[in-house]
């Protein structure tokens, strides 16, 4: 029997589709990376994952993990040689469990994080996990690439909210570590091994995540900053005001903010001259509304009397929060209209980043002239979205694609050089196994070689991402 | 030439020690495992280390790393074959670097954690990292067994504390990490796997560890409670009224705090017949002194009102909140004059508490009767420390001793059947290491194998500690 008729046999007709079905899970959304496959599949349970591994071994068929289909460097995609399977994980995703006293929910891979998020709302908690692609994800992809967003600053990356996990190994045998513990010191961190490893040592098909109670107010505001420099000023300076309060802290360039306010054709948000950047602070309080709201306005009086800040708004309500926040995340789309940029997803030890943007942007302009900087992202974890679109016509989208390596080599030498991470948080795919090869010690590559040859001892899991064993 | 003379050529004759000048390195604190060695070696730098572990592969020799000597499982005692060495990390003690504007500390190994506490406290930051042994426990011990202490609750384990490591990997090779990136999704987390890994897998020689700014104030409450319910609803209750300023939330038992009371003969903490548990409770603030002082108040007087609580007093100075933390970090002082116990460092799902706590003593004091139990540890984490004594003396210490692995049996196998773990922050060590393969699956410790086999290729890396290959 061949490994399709095979999986049929296991899943039924339906839950199994090729050919033009599946063509939809075989392009990213950045439309970049084109797959072939034998078949994706469709299982409902971690004991169908189980056995569609076996029959992988079985056959010698690797093996592509996808949830939502949203990453952003080709880590869901397979290879175009068509030799291997991709398992969506969209039908496992069921939301096992809560537990309000021990702040747990237990959820499948295939959950949506909107889904999630508005799970654990109605029951007046909130998971402090907030990405841009949230309608879309899934918490399993989450979980594999170890998923950023804009409340790490405070709660930390995903990593730092999942408890336990349930995984099918690259054996196709089930973990079942799904704890509720807050501290388990029993042995190696396998968990943490698996999260961040983009399903090329086996499948996250559960996990339990903490969650936390709500806040009763969150105060958002966009303060109006002149240089880098003050922004990291205001950010020292806002940690020391508002200590674990302080949930986001993110900044967007004068150029991106701009885009974003022309897309969403918003006239209110005035940016003027002095302001180059423009950063969106947001906190959080258990306490009354005024006295944080009160709060938020002496902190950022006394930036603007300190001139670190050149002007401030605060939301006074929740439709102008949305507004500030709107405009933060529309950001992506805005720039889409510039055509397909280069981006690059990095971080920086943020005394750094100050040179880092000098010096980077300088030789960037050196070279190549007319580009346009998009930059924003997360100051508050050093993680910037440093990207590049072609500032005019006159070269062609397809010339100004295929600079993509030499400007990957200005940005990300820069990166290494100020001991930054080329991938902060969308993780490595395929798009930057290279990438990654050129900056990480050999002994680092050497010791993530082992582990995926001791754990994916049949070689089939997620072949082309994070590590390359040839 | 003989390993011995080796080390002494690299070291030269005073960092290179045996016979009596090592029994000191022998013994464990607890008194509990006693070791023999080749020698103790104190190397100076991360080179020397390389060096070391370079002569142990070609020697064939064991070696266990040994950071303050603190273990409670014996952890940094080696066997009594005598074959192995001990690497001290004590010289191996320089804070690298210190960076307030990433909040970033670079420290080696050896350093003792109340220095760096102190060193963070003199740029007006703090290290959220708080044990017991603190005054001579070190930082390369908590990152390898991924310590715990009192505020874990807010700020998490010392994994999460550490953002890049410094490791000589067991084939003696270095690994530079040092990282003080927020996001780094480059690849597997390496550092996940060498923190909790008890030297099994290489020799953590430095870290770079998160800071966070000093909050303004600390407000510190005891509150008597009646029952582990009333404890558990009043947690509840504090995190929806405290939020991310709740840092701290310990328990300690009727007997448990009585004993502490006594031992350092406190006369104005009275604990009445109501009261069987009291909490102490910390919030952090940034903002000014009264407003939280009045939260702290608000909150206890709403749990009076509520019927939660029986009663609680708030710390109006800092001496009174050093009171307060005494009668807690005496309670292991204090229970030491109760002879020899047997000791359980157990985490469970928070809303499993009550009812284990009610079942397990249940079951000991049938088939023990005449026992004490000292029950106190780290609520919001659903981390106790469960120890037994015995109450009279009809029955000899060793002999009490002797019932360790029946005691064990009961009370770990509940912690299994609540879904609980056996080491929650103290590690395996020695300990444990065959109780935690009685309650792990197969296959968890099939994958702990497959790792120690993968990165220790010479299985010389703490042998007999964490996981037994044989």
């Amino acid at each position: 029997m061949s490994i399709f008729k095979s999986l049929v046999t296991l899943l039924g007709n339906n839950r199994v589709i090729k050919g033009q079905d599946a063509n939809l899970f075989l392009i990213d959304w950045r439309k970049r990376f084109f797959g072939n496959t034998i078949a994706v599949v469709f299982p409902k349970s971690t004991i169908e994952i189980s056995e569609i591994v076996k029959l992988c071994i079985h056959y010698k068929i690797s093996i592509v993990p996808q949830g939502g289909n949203t990453s952003l460097c080709g880590g869901s995609i397979p290879d175009s040689y068509g030799q291997s399977i991709v398992i969506s994980t969209k039908f496992l995703n069921n939301i096992r469990n809560i537990n309000l006293q021990d702040d747990v929910l237990i959820v499948e891979a295939g959950c949506i994080l909107k889904n999630i998020q508005d799970y654990a709302n109605k029951h007046n908690r909130f998971l402090p996990i907030s990405l841009a692609s949230e309608g879309t994800c899934t918490i399993g992809g989450n979980l594999s690439t170890n998923a950023g967003g804009t409340q790490v600053f405070r709660y930390g990356n995903v990593r730092e909210l999942a408890l336990g996990l349930e995984v099918v190994t690259a054996e196709g045998l089930i973990l079942n570590n799904l704890k509720s513990l807050r501290k388990d010191n029993s042995g190696y961190s396998l968990k943490d091994l698996y999260i961040g490893s983009e399903g090329t040592l086996g499948i996250i098909t559960a996990a339990s995540l903490k969650l936390y109670h709500k806040p009763l107010i969150i105060c958002t505001g966009l303060v109006y900053v002149n240089s880098i420099e003050d922004a990291i000023n205001l950010l020292s300076y806002s940690k020391s005001k508002f200590g674990s309060n302080l949930i986001t802290f993110e900044i967007m360039s004068k150029y991106s903010i701009e885009l974003s306010i022309n897309f969403i054709n918003e006239k209110n948000i005035i940016i003027n001259d002095q302001i180059n950047w423009v950063i969106l602070i947001e906190i959080h309080n258990y306490e009354e509304k005024v006295s944080t709201l009160n709060l938020l306005e002496k902190v950022l009086i006394l930036g603007l009397e300190k001139n670190i800040i050149i002007d401030a708004i605060v939301a006074k309500n929740s439709e102008q929060q949305s507004l500030f926040w709107k405009i933060r995340e529309s950001i992506p789309l805005a720039e889409a209209k510039l055509g397909k940029g280069i981006k690059h997803d990095i971080s920086l030890p943020i005394s750094s980043i100050s040179e880092f943007l000098k010096f980077t942007n300088q030789q960037l302009i050196s070279f190549f002239k007319d580009i346009n900087f998009v930059i924003f992202g997360h100051l508050g974890d050093g993680n910037l979205h440093y990207n590049i679109f072609r500032s005019q016509n006159d070269i062609s989208e397809d010339f100004f694609l295929s600079l993509q390596s030499e400007i990957y080599n200005i940005v990300h030498n820069n990166v290494y050089k100020f001991n930054g991470s080329i991938c902060a948080e969308h993780g490595v795919g395929q798009l930057k196994v290279d990438e990654i090869s050129k900056y990480k010690s050999f002994l680092e590559i050497e010791l993530m070689k082992k582990i995926k040859i001791a754990l994916d001892p049949h070689n089939i899991m997620n072949p082309g991402k994070v590590i390359s064993l040839n």
